[in-house]
């Protein structure tokens, strides 16, 4: 048995104990990321349906090879009809199934379509896979570890571009290029601001020019073999004023402060907390977003780190950490690496190269001035 | 009233009309290019609800100055619980609505959020915006257009970049980089490929590089001002083989047959076939995909046409014509251009420019032999 097998062999196993702990005899799934968690796809248009003995891929002619090569231990069944029609006609087949379940990310079309065309029992099962994929086996770590080397690679390869007169558009379109170059591709759509711009968390690059002394917030991701890393870089084109050095000094430190407090079993509002109180004694305002989030195949998975979080962290558990402090029309600082939660602490996933980026441009900012 | 109010107006009433003729009080829209249509908001995370007498846009602090700025006619509700619950107070409020419809897009976590929650019957009402979505009005018009002159433009700047040894990836990356330099983003995931990894329709760019005598597809398009274009061309670096050029002659021919169909009244399955017959007729195989597809808000609209494809054709619609022919491990092309249906025919709305961008390819090809 492949590697590949063996893990796509313990996912199963731990979902359908899952699956036997809820009674449930058959679960579709439609959303995107469980299909390929549970199957090891990575196309689209195509759902996974999991019973006691057989994990079924239903997709079509456009993906049957691709399918064939990504998962061999799912029986694939090649669709010609709509998706709806196909699973209904399977699900009819499979007698053991009197209640089947679906994932409530489905949408509304998709559960009307299937309650007409079969018998059984139609109910909604929510969190099931998301549940397991919190804790990240092997591979995904190591794919997760690969986006981040590839994102911080991307950003050393733009650093010479950052020079006055480019746009924040510019700046985000070379780096989005540097990414592709190495192979991976955007985990979302990455943030450029410049200057007052980066007050606002959820800027969009625009047509701002770079300006000797202005600050720079790059918000952005690679997405490798599927999975997902997520960073915030901050740094300032010349001399940063005073006040600046403060507040990335602060959120440095509020960072520090919550991957400090990460370790199995810590309850993420301690988390949320470590980060929130460094930048509230340091008498700056504090950020109104979540310290942190899962990251995976999704951008946005558990365990949310915020102040309305809920549960304790687990070994296997990747989760941003990212505090910031923003004042409007002044300054916006973020800064937002991805840690490993171990079995006796914690292990930062996309340092080492990003800390040679910061030295790398705090020196040449040094030489400008 | 400005122009965006006075189109958003029309729009409403249209769709007011609608709802009348189906007897519908109230309809929640979840779906974001839906909201963004009726409602001029470009922003996520936002629902619109529309009565007899107002459309609210159900939104959040991130997004507030956003609507206030774009949606003059619409009354913005700021939320800060869960977007289901903020709904469902609305609702309860609403009390000439004792049936709501929802769009059958939205997710059946939502519906049952929405159902514990509010008193009035929830139903199902599908395809009611999409259906007037399919006619576009002038706004929408020239931001399609524009959208198609900046694919053009981008695929211009990158020509000189096409020599031996670029890789699928890179050119794909260089692209989309000048797409946003001229102020866009992608309406899709550019499709570049090389020799005969064009035979598959979906290809994703990999490492593949150029050779010389390489044919080349590219399938991409640029978003701008929320709109879509959808532009496919085809070339080789050197020189091509008679059969390719007759491949090409053949493709081109199937196009041009299907544009000239296209006028308002015309049944979608006889543009369909005049594309298809040409391709038929030159002893080629034929292509698998529809002949052509609507676009706008989104990359993929109705109408649809296809062997599969109903209705008529109406002023106003907007499609792409996109015939192409596959043969598996040696070549494919594929052309696909925009074009507008207007009240006494058709107008192609991502020519011009691209007919410069073929002869620029052809006369540097020739220069090469």
């Amino acid at each position: 048995m492949s590697k590949e097998d063996v893990t796509i062999r313990a996912r199963v196993a731990t979902i359908r104990r899952e699956l036997n702990k809820k009674k449930i005899d058959c679960l579709v799934l439609t959303k995107p990321p469980n299909v390929t968690y549970v199957t090891g796809f990575s196309g689209d248009d195509s759902w996974a349906i999991i019973t006691a003995r057989m994990v079924y891929l239903l997709t079509d002619s456009r993906y049957t090879e691709q399918a064939q090569a990504e998962c061999s231990r799912c029986k694939i069944v090649e669709r010609t009809k709509p998706i709806t029609h196909a699973a209904a006609k399977m699900l009819q087949k499979l007698k053991s199934a009197r209640t089947i379940h679906i994932e409530p990310s489905s949408s509304l079309s998709t559960f009307q379509k299937l309650k007409r065309r079969t018998k059984a029992r139609l109910k909604t099962a929510d969190g099931i896979i998301e549940a397991v994929r919190v804790a990240k086996d092997a591979t995904e770590v190591i794919a997760i570890r690969s986006a981040a080397r590839i994102a911080n690679r991307a950003l050393r390869l733009v650093l010479p571009r950052i020079e006055p007169a480019i746009t924040e558009n510019e700046l985000a379109g070379a780096l989005d290029f540097e990414i592709r170059r190495l192979g991976a591709r955007n985990s979302f759509e990455t943030i450029v601001a410049f200057g007052p711009n980066a007050s606002r968390p959820h800027h969009q690059p625009g047509s701002r020019k770079l300006k000797t002394n202005d600050s720079i917030l790059i918000d952005f991701g690679a997405r490798y073999n599927g999975y997902c890393c997520d960073l915030t870089r901050c740094f300032v084109l010349g001399r940063p004023t005073a006040f600046y050095k403060k507040v990335y000094e602060a959120v440095r430190h509020a960072q520090d402060a919550a991957i400090e407090a990460i370790r199995p079993g810590v309850n993420v509002l301690q988390v949320d907390d470590a980060a929130r109180s460094v930048i509230k004694n340091a008498k700056l305002p504090v950020y109104g977003h979540g310290t942190g989030h899962g990251l995976g195949l999704e951008i946005h998975e558990g365990p949310v780190v915020s102040k309305e979080g809920k549960g304790k962290l687990e070994a296997g558990m990747v989760l941003t950490i990212e505090p910031g402090v923003y004042i409007p029309g002044k300054l916006g600082v973020r800064i937002e690496d991805d840690i490993l939660v171990t079995a006796d602490g914690h292990k930062i996933l996309s340092r080492k190269d990003s800390d040679e980026v910061e030295l790398t441009v705090l020196s040449r900012t040094r030489r400008r001035n």
